[in-house]
């Protein structure tokens, strides 16, 4: 979390002038996001944030970004609103970057989640592939099954120094996968990293949904699978059994799976827990000495994936069927 | 700058429920101050910084710090204003660190300041100087000519490595201000860090002064001196002398120097171009392998002092008299 790149106020009020956004009166650079810069912005009208893309977000895939959080805000769901020039352009440049205002959404996330919050996390990514349903542009999962082994190779030797056997137990279980992942599954936009830091809360209700940058197309029950890796399990990696009912229940209060999706939900929650344990290591393996942020520690999503490679069935998880 | 404490949104919700501002709908760390831990909070009432004292800030100072906010903003000046818990208290703590919430300031500020910013400054420094006048409270300024002689051996030959001859010329220059200070000067609260990063403008206006962290009882010519330094000069270290006419008229159209004031205005201005000098050359000397945070260039100053050095009255700097 960091602002990157800094830009002068006066720069920054000429940008701003571009919009139909009223006059800047304030600029903070605020603490967001690992991997692009941001600011508060505060005009004669309201409140913004302005998104300065670094190098690890695609300028290619900004359309898809910014055209997904319209088509999310027109239907409905809570989620920053991106904001249009008076040309009418979402994304424009400054200090060199890509660079796109959006409204400023009230919030806050939970660091220790309940039951609650993970039956209303359920419920939201629900809702967010409903509303995501009718959204035409499409976007590869880039850190999906094809992309593992890349990864692997990336951490090589060096990922036994962070467990060992760790590198040949990374190599087998994306052998699994790479032979058998599931296919032809319910499938549209899905958000692919709703972690507790990207969903807010106002007294214990869901209040919006943000960062979309990971946002692609690929299975629902993927998402879904993803969610019970983020929110359901307790500091120790054990899984707990109340937060997974509650979060499958309140996911199938507005679109219940399919047959194919309750069989496939072992095997997803084993691959996804295996993709956030591969891009942790990669990043813990290529801290930059000194580096301000500390990495996030890849070895909590190997613990997961053990849990996932016992499990027999999605009744495992607490769903009731 | 940067945000060295993260604080959990609950625990920060805790803490916010402790004063009479409405409930908490956001938080966002900041990246503003170099020694402290800043969070935007928006609440049900209004916009509010949080500050979180790391080390560098002595606890002891605080109620100086705040009360000297409080005081100026009940006279009228624009600055941050203090919040006080419900029970009185205007420093609590938040994860084992003082922390004060102040208001929102609008305003931004200025990259290249023109002579019409000067000119607000000069004004704005003369009302904080008279807005001060009865502020019982006092602080000895820890950066002041005893405090020289420690930086500078801190440094020690290092020195040396910036600019060659640098440690020398250090010594020769401390010698003299230890020999012939100006004493007995019109004194009272200054701010002693008035650069362009701590006031606000909108559309020109000054709008509000910011940071008050190095506030002290010392001489105001000596405040005036140093914003001579920060805001007079180009960016090739040439004094500019409009600017310079522009921030004296400023202060004067408030307060009229006194006789002695701009007698021993061309040493306050040796002696503050000095002090910048040396904690930015410990600074410099002292950054972590692999910090965030790019120090400022010490040599700036040095700069600068040499353009001192060769003044020969307050004319130089655009007196009129």
């Amino acid at each position: 979390m960091a602002v990157y790149t800094e830009v002068p106020d006066d720069e920054m009020a000429a940008f701003v002038a571009r919009y139909g956004i009223g006059e800047l009166l304030a600029v903070k650079g605020i603490a967001e996001g690992v991997s692009n810069s941001n600011f508060l912005l505060h005009t004669t009208k309201a409140f913004y944030i302005l998104t300065l893309y670094e190098e690890r977000v695609d300028a290619v895939d900004l359309p898809f970004f910014i055209g997904l959080m319209e088509h999310l805000a027109d239907r409905g769901l809570i989620c920053p609103q991106p904001v249009r020039t008076l040309e009418g352009s979402a994304v424009g440049r400054l200090a060199g970057r890509p660079a796109a205002i959006v409204t400023f959404l009230d919030g806050l996330s939970v660091r220790r989640p309940n039951a609650m919050h993970c039956g209303e996390v359920g419920r939201g990514l629900a809702l967010l592939h409903q509303a995501g349903a009718d959204f035409t542009m499409q976007r590869v999962n880039s850190l999906s099954v094809p992309d593992w082994r890349p990864l692997a190779e990336q951490a090589g030797a060096a990922a036994d120094t962070v467990s060992p056997g760790l590198a040949q137990r990374l190599l087998a279980e994306i052998a699994v996968h790479e032979r058998s992942w599931p296919q032809d599954l319910p499938s549209g936009v899905i958000h692919a990293d709703l972690f507790p830091n990207n969903v807010f809360f106002i007294k214990n209700r869901l209040s919006g949904l943000i960062d979309f940058y990971f946002a692609c197309t690929d299975a629902f029950a993927y998402d879904l699978a993803i969610c019970l890796n983020a929110w359901c399990f307790e500091a120790d990696s054990s899984f707990n059994l109340t937060k997974g009912q509650a979060l499958l229940a309140g996911y199938e209060s507005v679109r219940p799976l399919t047959g194919a999706e309750v069989d496939a939900l072992p095997q997803l929650c084993r691959g996804s827990a295996l993709r956030f344990l591969l891009t942790r290591l990669v990043d813990w393996l290529n801290v930059p000495p000194g580096a301000f942020v500390k990495p996030l520690d890849p070895l909590e999503y190997d613990r997961k994936l053990a849990f996932h490679q016992r499990v027999t069935g999605a009744s495992d998880y607490g769903l009731k069927r």
